[in-house]
């Protein structure tokens, strides 16, 4: 029974709609108060005590004794090291992934990412600088799920950004380490590599400590405990965003085969029994073409436990009256991938205003970006994509307002400053504004 | 005694000028546990009670009192008659900066905020498209400190960006309100407006209520309170960024009238007592000159009390060995407000890597670009500016990767996903590519 595949079906035509889609949306990411108070009381701990927090509770948690931290330290050789080991063509392939990811951001970084600046009539001068950020921390999960993939993703745009130090934290849990991970880093550049995880990980990397350099942001996703001190320590350092599950949301005309289509939702169910995946059609007999591939594909699949479960909890088939239809409740769900599984994708793609990444066209599998099309596959997740972004180039810079006011321009812009500032009370920044004026 | 200027006097050739420095520098926003736990409650509230919730908190807190929140929402017509009663200097002066604050945004967008892709050589097209946020809150502090010009740097950017709907929040104790915030209001273009502000406000935007609409992000600085629930709702709306005290920072090479860099720095410390205000000067007798001015100068600001002790508890003159190290020492400070007051700004500049924004010679006074320069006064505060930027258009769009696979990518692609997708032991991932190769 644990091998049928039961999503939710779905109709925008039955009477109980709202009331299905809003129970089979719903996920919160509750805050959870023990969790907290224990992050808070580890953040705490680490802040003091440094390096000895972070062994004895890397000892405690994932089982890693080590008498000093220097011990938990990934040489460069160590990563090299791996990375030759590995067989060609998983060499090659992670090269040629790099290589593309790379690419993508250096165009992104050109198209987004420069300093620009302009003058006025008077000669006063008006932009921003951008610059990169010194030093970033990328927090990569260890253990199950141990994703080379999310190295690259992490640390190529910091690197593309001109980010000089990338410190990578991944937890190895009973001091086991991911040869693909260990030559993910190694391609990618990673300046410095600890085997430390969770809140205590984040807290060195956000504090400090003798051994770990103080980072100015972290990114990368981890469980609870990470994202609650991730969310703990944000003001201390930046961070990119608080990870939720996996989604995929599926929009078809019923042109794409079936098979890949279902095969498509499985690579987002089999990562968690959380992980969301939803099919939206106006095609009924499509749909249950889909159904019907789902059942005769899931019994071969290594994961079809957690697909299954997946599916039940979260998994839906919606069918909907138009593809219009269909576009405007994908923007009411605003999800993390988002694929165009149409003849026609770039007829739908101006309709969908909330997305992480939009794959269009039949051939455009989520899987070929999350690994190697050349975007980030670190994307906004649990409808936050009505706010954010994917993690990119622009994540590890920052940007400085450029003034320089002319002398002619002090004139103008002094007597506007001048009544405003006078206006809100503040006379210190009257009077400055007022010196500069001639005569003033 | 009130009224003289004490800045602590260091010289970076002191034996202890470290020590001396970083307790200048020394401030941190403590979370205190007491307003995290009250906060935590308020929000929890106005989540289950919605509007009955903020009438309670409002009328507790600010002492208004109101039957029904539509009594606390401020009609277009009535933030329209607060502009047209102002006096004409006041309302030109407000459009004149409304206007130079719109148009450096849109060079912003054009910069750095528009959509762009590329195609691969088989036909693969990559890129990100920029949407703006459909709706979002902006929080404007009242009562003592009720700024018109933060109405400008907030709602105008969201403007630009093509933000639909911009609720706008501001506390009115005892019902007080400014009519220079309303007349804001209705400049920069704000779509509502309610009298209602601390962590009630932040709890009716981030949640929603049957009359204040829920957004997609929160901006605007506020008190502990507002800082603390912005950090709490952070994951379930978008939020800008923990504002800390203000602060400016002054590199001089003596060429500047002292009196001129004597007021700006006034113009900061008059902000309220923890805000910081630095002198860097590699010339004795400059920093000399600057503190008899203040000495001077001191007695005639209406906020002479608050200047003074500002200055005393945090503010420093610091005579540096040269321009380059003080340029050195700004980089560790990452100061929000940084002035280059010298004859020749653009030599040190490119030295300068954190700041919020840098005003470049002597007539570019620190209140003309707080005012109506064009760029956004939103700033980073208390180092942050290494890792984060000024309040732009960017902070309210947000992007979507837009992925389209050629038929002829998909096999090249599809190769490299396959062999990384089973490195990752994710077969789902690897059958939906290579379902997509010719004989796949």
């Amino acid at each position: 029974m644990d091998q049928a595949a039961n999503p939710a079906l779905l109709s925008t035509a039955s009477a109980t709609f709202e009331q299905d889609f809003a129970q089979r949306l719903h996920w919160s990411a509750e805050q959870d108060a023990a969790i907290e108070e224990r992050v808070a009381a580890i953040l705490a701990d680490v802040q003091q005590r440094g390096d000895a927090a972070v062994l004895e509770y890397t000892a405690r948690f994932d089982g890693l004794q080590a008498g000093a931290m220097a011990q938990l330290e990934l040489t460069a050789a160590e990563l090299k090291a791996a990375y030759d080991g590995l067989p060609a063509v998983q060499r090659d392939a992670l090269t040629a992934a790099a290589r593309r990811v790379r690419s993508y951001h250096e165009a992104q970084k050109k198209a987004s990412g420069e300093s620009w600046s302009y003058r006025d009539e008077d000669g006063t001068l008006l932009g921003q600088k951008v610059t990169p950020l010194d030093r970033v921390g990328i927090y990569v999960p260890g253990g199950k799920a141990a994703y080379p993939s999310s190295v690259l993703m992490n640390a190529i745009p910091a690197h593309v950004a001109g980010v000089t130090e990338i410190i990578m934290v991944v937890p190895t849990p009973r001091g086991e380490k991911n040869p693909l991970v260990l030559a993910a880093a190694h391609v990618a550049g990673v300046t410095r590599a600890f085997t430390i995880g969770g809140a205590q990980a984040v807290a060195a990397l956000a504090y400090g400590t003798a051994t770990v350099p103080k980072v100015d942001k972290i990114t990368g996703p981890g469980n609870a405990y990470v994202a609650s001190a991730k969310k703990r320590v944000f003001g201390q350092v930046g961070i990119d965003m608080i990870a939720g599950p996996s989604e995929i949301l599926v929009l078809a005309d019923g042109s794409t085969p079936a098979d890949w289509v279902a095969m498509d939702l499985f690579s987002q169910a089999e990562h968690d029994e959380l992980a969301q995946a939803i099919l939206l059609c106006p095609d009924a007999a499509y749909i249950d073409a889909v159904l019907a591939a789902m059942n005769r594909l899931l019994p071969g699949m290594p994961r079809a436990g957690i697909i299954a479960k997946s599916l039940a909890g979260r998994g839906a088939l919606i069918h909907t009256r138009s593809m219009e239809e269909a576009c405007a409740i994908s923007n009411r769900i605003a999800p993390e991938h988002l694929e165009i599984s149409s003849t026609d994708p770039h007829r739908w793609e101006p309709l969908l205003r909330h997305a992480g990444a939009i794959f269009l066209g039949a051939y455009t599998s989520e899987s070929l970006g999350d690994y190697c099309a050349g975007p980030n596959h670190v994307l906004p997740t649990s409808g936050t994509a009505r706010f954010s972004s994917p993690l990119g180039v622009y994540d590890f810079q920052k940007r400085s307002s450029l003034i320089e006011v002319s002398e002619a321009g002090a004139q103008e812009l002094g007597q506007i400053a001048s009544v405003l500032a006078h206006g809100e009370g503040l006379q210190g920044h009257a009077r400055a504004a007022e010196m500069r004026l001639k005569g003033g």
